[in-house]
């Protein structure tokens, strides 16, 4: 076999019975084979399409089935199983890669759990597809921000709030100094807050502030909708009123959708993954960031919300370090990188640790929804506090000591806690 | 609250600690709240868009966690919970829809089960999308069938064949006497087969077919791609080609590219859900096929494959059944029914079961991979084999005896057996 004509998946099988005889049955199912004997499915098709095992590691068993409904008593078996996918049967689709290597092992009877742990691209695939337009360069470039994180956040309330309510916000959070904005993810366009109107009633305190201090701040509007045709209405909207960024909810669109606005786009696209847990929530079910993000990074994310350490969900650090160091990891096409966006729950106090844990990189987007809106004084001693914080964590101070002489980060202290 | 201006979500909750609680959290955090108190979230603004607490309904807690790693000691309170979404925060776009009810729900912490079980849509809801334009009715002018179920096949092996290989066998299917043939839903459109030899070299032998006999064989094309001005290109070729029909992975394409699709398309939308298993699967986490539908019926998916009675994947027939029933309750949107596609490890022994429990309906296309393909006596007696087996479930008589006089179900019943 040569591996830069496959990409390899490796699974976590969990099921009563022979994890290898799994193994084998994904091979089968997911490429020539059915229930039954088929007369076509001869050695010379199946030497060119046919997918194969290339190696099965058991692991440790475990005492609980995945899915513990379908199962009898237990112990369950586990082994990573490594299987190799023809590329002559996927061609360049990334539809078909999905169909192939994910949609249909899902539907596999017997497993008590499976996961998709890992995909193993060949070299060179993916080149068609655009992949980020502007990633951490053209977001440093469109904010001017440089030698520190850019610091964002959030309109909030998340609903509810008239369009000239929310310009009143954002005249407020722009003269916090804060980088970035961007609408929630869950205001998509409802009748009381039309795209039209928060545009008409947003950018021309955007740029005026430009004209007035140089400084353009991005605001990431949500254009977001199920219909592709309305979506780059609402892109042009944002581009046309001179807006440079966008709020796409990824799962709720789909990825055909995404690409179709990728290749019109001219705005950094700011991806929101809410609906990611379902697919990975549980560790013996779905399927690993790793694999997930290689999808989204071709067809074109500039900047990836993940979560952060101590994030408000349910997500574990060690899980956002991991999709941290995942996005840094090169394609397996040459695409520039998507910039990562450290979120959820954060105020300023998390970053010592974010920096320790990320390979000291200021290369992010620090994200903070409530942390700066709810600061007691106010959002521009919000954005102040987060701020000293990556100042403190930069220089190796701790956060008690930097507060002593920074009087908006020693607030934060005291209203948000430092995370345990 | 006025039941016409929100959407009614159930959801499952497990957890430790208060159901209640995490109801109040999911309607939050879904719309107006964040993790701290926000100064904006006043009492005008919660009453025009929070979502609200209708009821939560306490079932018997069960001993182990659904995700287990991440629990105490146990057992895990449950119970149903009713949330109201105000439609003034919705608007009526599918995506918001989505991200606001599904999305960010399975992200809040603490949960160690979570299900989205039913959605009660408004009535009108739904109207600014086009719902199926062939569904059972256009799907039966097409083909020209009445009276009977659908029999359709698919191309075996599913990976491999080049296209006059194809070909040679939809030669021999066409002349069985089905009524329907489908490329596999792996078979996108791969270097050795492309979409356009295929149609080439099986379109003509369809319309031969025709011209001599007038039955017109519907062959649903597999046209999925990620991007969707390729599936529009590949729409055109099999519609200029003179086909009514394709196969579309919806999963790995999403619902923003099917609508662009949809709104575009001159051909039967047969919707393979590879990948729905992720999110349905484990019944303490993910989303009923009940909710699911209702986006799919709206953006309007004509054949629906959902299983069948022995399926040969997971899905237990209980709950094939229960989707069968799902896609014939009305929409909230006057919208014309899908054809139900019964399919996996089908071969016509279940023909009295799907018959009894689907409330002796006819209206479906029943689909046979393998169990037309490998009958011993050649397709065509495959199909006549799963033809008399569908006669004997109208006329009561059980299959063993209809054997008797229909030599070609005797020989399906000796070869696949009868489901247990």
């Amino acid at each position: 076999m040569n591996a830069q004509d496959h990409v390899i998946m490796t699974y976590l099988i969990e099921c009563e019975g022979d994890p290898l005889a799994y193994a084998t049955k994904i091979a089968s199912d997911q490429s020539t084979g059915t229930f039954v004997d088929l007369p076509g499915e001869t050695p010379e098709l199946k030497a060119r399409v046919a997918a194969r095992v290339l190696e099965v590691r058991e692991i440790s068993p475990i005492a609980r089935a995945s899915i513990p409904q379908t199962a009898g008593g237990g112990p369950y078996r586990r082994a990573e199983a490594d299987i190799a996918f023809p590329m002559e049967a996927i061609g360049d689709d990334l539809a078909a890669l999905m169909t192939i290597t994910v949609g249909g092992v899902f539907s596999i009877r017997g497993f008590t759990g499976i996961r998709v742990l890992r995909m193993q691209l060949p070299y060179g695939f993916g080149a068609a597809y655009p992949g980020p337009q502007f990633g951490i360069n053209g977001t440093r470039q469109l904010t001017g921000v440089e030698n520190r994180p850019i610091i964002g956040t959030i309109i909030k309330p998340a609903l509810g709030l008239r369009p000239q309510e929310t310009a009143e916000m954002v005249k407020e959070l722009i003269a916090s100094g804060v980088d970035f904005i961007k609408d929630d993810e869950k205001l998509c366009g409802p009748p009381y807050s039309s795209l039209e109107d928060r545009v008409a009633a947003i950018m021309p305190l955007i740029k005026d502030h430009e004209q007035r201090t140089g400084k353009k701040v991005m605001y990431a509007f949500n254009i977001s909708h199920v219909d592709p045709d309305v979506m780059m209405r609402n892109h042009d909207v944002v581009a046309t009123a001179g807006g440079n960024a966008a709020v796409i909810n990824i799962n709720s669109i789909g990825q055909g959708s995404f690409l179709f606005l990728r290749k019109r786009s001219r705005l950094a696209l700011h991806a929101h993954r809410n609906g990611w847990d379902i697919l990975t929530r549980h560790p013996g079910l779905g399927m690993n960031f790793s694999v997930y993000q290689q999808y989204w990074r071709l067809l074109g994310v500039d900047q990836f919300q993940i979560n952060g350490i101590g994030s408000k969900y349910w997500e574990p650090d060690d899980s956002f370090i991991q999709s941290f160091h995942d996005l840094a990891l090169p394609l397996q096409a040459e695409k520039q990188s998507p910039m990562p966006v450290v979120c959820s729950g954060q105020w300023g106090g998390q970053a010592p640790e974010t920096y320790r844990r990320t390979g000291r990189t200021l290369d992010l987007l620090y994200l903070c929804g409530g942390g700066v809106v709810s600061h007691p004084g106010g959002p521009g001693a919000g954005v102040k506090a987060v701020r000293q914080a990556w100042e403190a964590a930069q220089e190796g101070i701790e956060l008690d000591v930097y507060a002593r002489s920074h009087p908006e980060l020693k607030q934060a202290l005291e209203k948000f806690g430092r995370p345990s």
